[in-house]
């Protein structure tokens, strides 16, 4: 995977060393020696990834990491501090100021290189989304703020039930902690309600990598981070955990502040990617959604009704449709207020789902009027089906709270079923004439169009 | 990355050994005896990959292929295809039975790896789109068939123009080709209208991954297709172009009838995630827009109101909205029908975009009703706003076309400016007081709400 990564260093020739470096692997390599040039290059060239020196004469590295995170155009993209001193507080000021790692100098290309495809593949999904979630937005970066709540749900996996409690005691105390001695237990466990796993891979007597493999594969837990915890000297176990997608390595021994900020980080990109989920998934539902009654919306059951038209087309699937219209709804409204008017629309929508089979798709069609798509059905089996829905529109008291008037309503409906080389728009138009004569008829009725085909 | 994949062999052996291989990389793994069982696990399971034997009694790995292919539920999990024998027309048949790949036996580990990480990648990018784009729909895969039109553009790149023109005489009648001899030539060209890019990476005087790792780390084709020509001992090469990301490798000699089917799957793909994506795109644009005016609807309104609302609680940005009402509208409705009507809506939200700054914030906020919020605008700024959209619809004639008729349409309108320690339910009640003052002073004028803070 390649990718365009920023370089930040005052020193040319530890920027030279660490582009040829990068260049070598085939990545496109952007260079700052400060950072305010730092900054400005990040919101014009938008890199995938930032490498940044800690120890810069003006504004340092923390510096620098805090306007990144603190810019919504810069937010999302990783940060990896580089420093030539290993200080613990360091460490945990890089990862404060909102670092994704903290890695010292001389930089092992190995262990760059696994830590920068791993942020880079978890970047490519979270890029995917918040494209999209643009799109709603004309202004930059939707989601400005994610906290981490307190209370998260970690699940601690280690060789037996000593190493992991021993682990888990070092977790910060605001979190809800569960530890496995057992990587059978653990896997059984593991679910869409645990927020951060945190494995073991130290023990030479347990495969911690099979349970990182089994919560990454299992669609649940997909995108469920995982931290695990590495001796210092095991290099190959560290690039082999990050490509098989754990999101963040820990050496040993633990440093309980260290582990806490780790976990902080990891928290907060989860939450903010299953925010941005979230976001899209309710968007998605708002577009297909009318708002009063929450059945279908027009558009989409036109999006529909064209699909199913396709599949009797192709098939010869029998496709009837419904077409309700409340009767003498303008007087309700007129007589009682749009509030009273509402509550009937609302009624008649739960009446309508509680009599249809779960398969039909019913939507407001617009004002009073209600469309449903009965597939794989005859018109008269559709007749029945609004007969149905008529009688109990007729037997029920709409009472409306707020007045406490008692109202009557009634239904009207014309039904009809799609013809050989019918189209959409022909098939409403029969169905909108026999709920026409529906009307005519004297309401609270159902006509079922039997016209010869045009 | 960690994946589950479904290994399809008639012969116990090969299942175990390739189950043993794929296990030690951490995958999980599921087997198939046929292809019956295949089919019926993958609808189940629903598996990340499938690794599928040729030659089986019964239902043969094509035959298995295309019913894979032809499933909504099993389409999009990619295939390859593995067989003993490496014959040509093999190689055509598996690809066009729809196949990401064709691999011959043994297996080599490290080349069965690679191109199995970059299918997952792939895949796992599509995932967050297909998940996504399911909440629109109650029953699977919306996006059935994705045609690949003729006429697609496509560049090929080589170490010289004889070479280039060469490679590019091989591809398929119904392309566009278009060939570089230089790699700097390719690098400027190569945009977002190439569909597909071809690379030879078989010369020692040009380093072509240079030109993919170009290709894929640019924003405006990041997720075009690239297909690589390697010498087929350049296994090493091959991994790395995998891991860059290129999307599928033909090795030379070039066989134009495989290239061909190579080009047509990445366009395939290609084409389903550009429709997935164009899909929520637009989905996501309907979530926030009034059909009939084009505007944002009211949902959309509210949730960027209680944005600026807390962004004027955070910095105290002055935050001023206005609320037009058009004048008895009703009346245009009742005397001259409701098409008029809409088209009196549509003009007067097009005269509203035309007078206000690109960064106001307008919308139908129901019926008659249009709210404008003003960030970054005190009161009296916005007064004037709304003095040049009411006069400007006064001096506008509105003859409805259909009709004939010329409306004479007036607007009035009410302007708030938000309080400290106000809600944005009580900035709204104060705008609304300020236009029933103005209604009640006699309509086409607008009232600047000025009450003393609650």
């Amino acid at each position: 995977m390649s990718a365009r990564i920023l370089i930040v260093d005052d020193i040319e020739t530890n920027r030279r060393l660490l582009e040829a470096r990068l260049s070598a692997e085939y990545f496109e390599v952007l260079c700052a020696a400060d950072g305010q040039e730092a900054l400005d290059l990040c919101v014009e060239q938008t890199p995938d990834l930032v490498l940044l020196d800690v120890m810069m004469p003006g504004m340092d590295g923390f510096e620098t990491c805090r306007h990144f995170k603190n810019n919504p155009v810069t937010r999302h993209i990783p940060v990896i501090m580089v420093t030539a001193l290993d200080e613990r507080e360091d460490r945990i000021k890089g990862l404060e100021a909102g670092a994704d790692d903290f890695l010292t100098k001389p930089l092992d290309d190995v262990a760059l290189f696994a830590r920068v495809r791993s942020l880079l593949r978890l970047k490519q999904l979270t890029d995917e989304l918040r494209v999209r979630e643009r799109s709603l937005d004309t202004e930059g970066e939707p989601v400005l703020d994610v906290e981490v709540p307190s209370g998260a749900h970690i699940a601690v996996v280690a060789v037996d039930d000593r190493t992991a409690a021993r682990l888990a005691a070092k977790l910060p105390d605001d979190v809800a902690a569960q530890s496995f001695g057992d990587p059978r237990d653990a896997v059984q466990a593991i679910g869409a309600g645990v927020d951060l796993v945190v494995v073991d891979l130290t023990s030479k007597h347990f495969d911690g990598l099979r349970v990182c493999a089994r919560v990454r594969s299992d669609a649940a837990t997909r995108n469920t981070p995982i931290l695990a915890v590495v001796d210092p000297d095991a290099r190959d176990q560290m690039v082999r955990a990050l490509d098989l997608g754990v999101n963040d390595v820990v050496t040993r021994p633990v440093d309980a502040g260290e582990l806490a900020a780790r976990i902080r980080t990891q928290l907060r990109r989860a939450r903010y990617a299953d925010k941005l989920r979230d976001r899209l998934d309710e968007s998605l539902e708002l577009a297909v959604t009318d708002p009063l009654t929450g059945l279908f919306n027009r558009r989409y059951l036109a999006s529909r009704l064209d699909q199913a038209a396709e599949g009797f087309a192709r098939v010869g699937e029998p496709l009837s449709v419904i077409l309700f219209d409340l009767d003498q709804f303008k007087e309700v409204n007129d007589k009682h207020g749009h509030a009273a008017g509402d509550f009937v629309l609302k009624a008649f929508a739960d009446t309508l789902k509680s009599q249809l089979r779960a398969i039909d798709i019913a939507g407001r069609f617009g004002g009073e009027e209600f469309l449903v798509i009965l597939k794989d059905t005859a018109a008269d089996c559709a007749a029945d089906a609004a007969e149905r829905v008529r009688a109990a529109v007729a037997r029920q008291d709409f009472s409306v709270k707020a007045t406490g008037d008692t109202l009557n309503v009634t239904v009207s409906a014309g039904v009809a079923q799609m013809r050989d080389g019918e189209t959409v728009g022909q098939l409403l138009d029969r169905t909108d004439a026999a709920l026409y004569d529906a009307k005519n008829g004297g309401r609270n009725q159902i006509v079922l169009s039997r016209a010869k085909a045009a």
